[in-house]
């Protein structure tokens, strides 16, 4: 048994949407105690740290309704039904940036908002990035610009919050460390 | 006008809880066409990153309903409505770990979903700790372990997956940046 865990005593689902689904849970507390918990169901993503052969990354911007603001990120997408994760990043970063990579190599994986969300998401590393002639175009209802930056755009970039998300600002580091090493 | 912003038409509230808000809203996007989002409100958190004289990271174990599984993390909680974030730091981290902090620093905020929630996390060094001789409860419903790390040991948290959150990942790459500096 998880340590603290809470047992789920019943539940009732508020929301079924085409990407998130709520619950709402009366769960039983290590003392004893109920409480309710507000859940947000969410299939995964993933997020590619894509690098090309000039140690820039290759990052898009789009607009994030969520937060009513455009954001600079890195490319990443839901998984699919039945999707490995490994295939939902070739498949997005084609779908996002029109590149290929020789080379995927699996970073890690986290969750993103715990406190309500199990949302995770698995970041990958791409290398050897090529043009894809005729890439496989993205979702429908998504508008996308391709902007590829050096680190210390990257950084500025953080800084300034054109970068805005943790799993980007955790990408951004994470290939400092890597370029520097 | 943020670029490719994508205007509300309508909007319908499903779910009004505790902690979140759910909205699905069509939008008008670039080209025209509409679209649905379906969007998760939060009233935005703060974390702290608290680093011990010897150089220890300060971090909660706790259950995480949201992914049925207990998780290391550094500490953070939801601001009150109305609370200044550095109030919210102050605030949490004498909950979560009975520590005062002599110097509160803003490191940054960053979303934490921003394809489906709004959820910002702001976050702060804490340095210069002191025990607090009695401190204020946290949440009723909230059982925390204290546990202090070295970098090394939260590096092989992260490598084993008991930090597996973007926040505490975040954090972990920072402080490693910061005290090898």
């Amino acid at each position: 048994m998880d340590k603290y865990e809470e047992k789920t005593i019943s539940g009732t689902t508020i929301y079924e949407g085409k990407i998130i689904t709520v619950r709402i849970e009366d769960v039983e507390l290590p003392d004893g105690n109920h409480a309710k918990r507000e859940l947000v169901k969410h299939p995964g993503a993933v997020a590619i740290l894509a690098i090309t052969s000039e140690g820039k990354l290759v990052l898009v911007e789009q607009y994030r309704k969520a937060i009513e603001r455009s954001l600079i990120e890195i490319p990443a997408g839901k998984m699919e039904p039945g999707e490995a994760p490994e295939v939902t990043a070739v498949r997005e970063l084609e779908e996002e940036t029109g590149f290929g990579a020789k080379k995927f190599t699996y970073i890690q994986s986290f969750a993103t908002s715990p406190g309500f969300a199990n949302e995770v998401i698995h970041l990958y590393l791409a290398q050897g990035l090529y043009k894809i002639d005729n890439p496989a175009a993205g979702d429908e209802d998504e508008f996308i610009e391709l902007i590829e930056a050096t680190i210390e755009e990257a950084e500025e970039l953080v800084a300034t919050g054109k970068i805005f998300d943790a799993k980007t600002a955790f990408a951004v580091l994470y290939a400092k460390d890597l370029l520097n090493s």
